[in-house]
């Protein structure tokens, strides 16, 4: 066993891997990445998104990394992020990015003066706006910074959440960041969040048909009056097809293609095919050990709920059908082993239910190539909340 | 708006809360803890123990907080800490807990290694063991840190994970234990972790009495083959008055009663009471603010899955009955709000479904008390997973 020098009375945090050891040798639970699935799905968004006219505005939510979101950049050709809290963006701007979209309500006066600030970090600060009292607000903290925020006005195009759902109220709201001091317009956020697990392409096609003709008949709206969109943002995993063709989006907001996870995987293609068995990779697993194996027909793992999240369901065990991820506790997975084919520190690479909240339980990411340990990211927004 | 030098940009981390802040400033999605609450709830324990004979070993995988750890034991008299996990152990001895129990196996090589040198912290170090082959590794790694390991023989009492099932099993694992160098057969552990959250006291009883019978077999037997257990350990929230009445059990092992949350509140007491209405009370929250409003009967608020674990239900909206929690996702939570009395940046009380999972995803508890933050803990051991 080689020594490794956690450092862990000392430091007072511990890694679950270093940069040369083996795969085999990760401390579980730990977030793995496969270094290789996760480039090729990074260039492959990429080139789809440069093929079709389309920036990218990866989704910084979803794994919440500068290292990750740099590589979007550099190897997928990503404008900047998105992210969903004033926080998390201000990590992405201390790390490095950009270009930076808040593609959420800011409406607490503390957050609103945080945001007003990013701009100093030598970034593009954008956020959403649903409601015209926060403009004044956005405004006024703006001036007070001596900065810009440009805004976008966010339509509710069916995920039922925040933004507004008639062209006349984007009007009125985009009218009013236009005309304030420290704001400028900058177009429309239009993310139908509310489709993309949904199994069948055509169900998720007509969702998005009806998006796009609500987003179309604001753009052209707003355009009769003046106000030109720079971006018109939207899609992810489940959609990103159908916004790049609609003639009406310019921006992709991509998140889990990257990562992958058992949810979005079982959702089907044009053709009918699972999107984890051709379109995206799996590039995310959760590693777990045996830990007990006092029934014969049943192991213990040391992933439960503190090490991911279930709330789109229970993990799948990558690459095994003689195995089962049946129960999920605190901290503790009960694996159905039928044949009794499990040993005690025997690992499993589960895919998570889902990945956004699984990485922001997780303080690192392993990164491995070739059976070998090349990285360990922090996970850098992990908790970000505010 | 006071100034509260988050020191964001430099520091590179922020704070939900600073001591001083009125209750209502709090940034959110953040864990509030009302301290009469907590310290009347770890009072009360603390107090039923000592009655009842019974030592309290509080559960430190709940809170994952040194300093709510040491308020148990100068509050509950509380002797120590068990947890899940050798690096949340770590957390505890190196914050000053000097009697810590590892209440799960301990299986790989490099964790071994680690809970072995958990003695030189200054703290009396347990673990469990449920297969025979685990104590030359324990033993073997106790031996070259010059360090004694106590073990407890785990026994599955109808939980269905970890543990063994037969007294002959226990007799055999803990007479290997006793011939053991550097390791100290030190008792029993049996928790009964699948009964706590039944509704039925009459079931969760009926639940204990088999595992008391279990458990009494082997502490009997034991004592004939000359091994005294000096820990019989288990009990938890929805339990421990039939622990403590056992007369096979000596120490208890709660960690729920402490903060309360959704799920348990909802069991019913002896009187068919929910024991949130009487035998503990509320003392986390989850606070959230109102970050959108455009469907009148409907508000958006900033609390999602990235707040909290929903793996045992949404979570409730304290001391209101005119609005409700519907529904969560990644960072929002969907408030049914049918006469539309929620304002922007209104704040709610939430009362998270599963304490456990939800504490592990902040880094900071904000302890107030008479509506003013009084404190600002950080949650120690939050994602140590190891």
């Amino acid at each position: 066993m080689k020594d490794l020098n956690f450092d862990i009375y000392d430091v007072g945090f511990d890694i679950p891997a270093v940069p040369g050891m083996a795969e085999s040798e990760i401390q579980t639970p730990a977030l793995v990445l496969d270094l290789d699935a996760l480039e090729r799905n990074i260039k492959k968004m990429g080139d789809y998104a440069k093929a079709h006219g389309m920036r990218h505005r990866v989704h910084g939510k979803m794994h919440k990394s500068v290292d990750v979101a740099k590589l979007q950049e550099s190897l997928g050709g990503a404008v900047g992020v998105c992210c969903q809290k004033v926080s998390e963006a201000e990590v992405f701007a201390r790390g490095g990015i950009r270009d930076v979209l808040v593609s959420n309500q800011v409406r607490d006066p503390r957050k609103i003066d945080r945001l007003a600030q990013l701009p100093k970090l030598g970034a593009r600060t954008i956020c959403c706006v649903d409601d015209v009292t926060n403009v004044a607000d956005l405004s006024k903290a703006a001036t007070h910074h001596g900065t810009t925020i440009e805004c976008l006005v966010e339509i509710d195009c069916g995920a039922g959440r925040c933004g507004v759902n008639s062209t006349p109220a984007v009007v009125e709201i985009a009218k009013a960041i236009d005309s304030a001091e420290g704001l400028k317009f900058a177009g429309i956020q239009a993310y139908q969040g509310a489709m993309q697990h949904m199994d069948s392409y055509d169900d998720r096609k007509a969702k998005i048909d009806v998006a796009v003709a609500m987003v179309k008949d604001a753009v052209d709206t707003l355009r009769t009056e003046g106000l030109d969109c720079d971006i018109v943002g939207g899609g992810g995993t489940g959609s990103y097809y159908f916004e790049s063709n609609s003639g009406v989006y310019n921006e992709l907001q991509c998140g889990s293609y990257a990562f992958m996870d058992a949810d979005y995987g079982r959702i089907l293609d044009k053709e009918g095919k699972r999107i984890d068995q051709g379109e995206w990779e799996n590039a995310l697993f959760l590693f777990t050990s045996v830990m007990s194996h006092t029934k014969a027909d049943k192991a213990i793992v040391d992933a439960g709920l503190k090490a991911q999240s279930v709330d789109s369901g229970l993990p799948v065990i990558f690459g095994r059908t003689d195995v089962e991820y049946v129960k999920c506790s605190d901290e503790h997975g009960v694996v159905a082993d039928p044949d009794g084919v499990l040993k005690i520190n025997d690992k499993l690479k589960l895919v998570p239910g889902h990945c956004d909240p699984t990485c922001n339980v997780h303080d690192w990411y392993v990164g491995v190539r070739g059976g070998v340990v090349e990285c360990v990211w922090p996970i850098t927004a992990r908790g970000k909340a505010y």
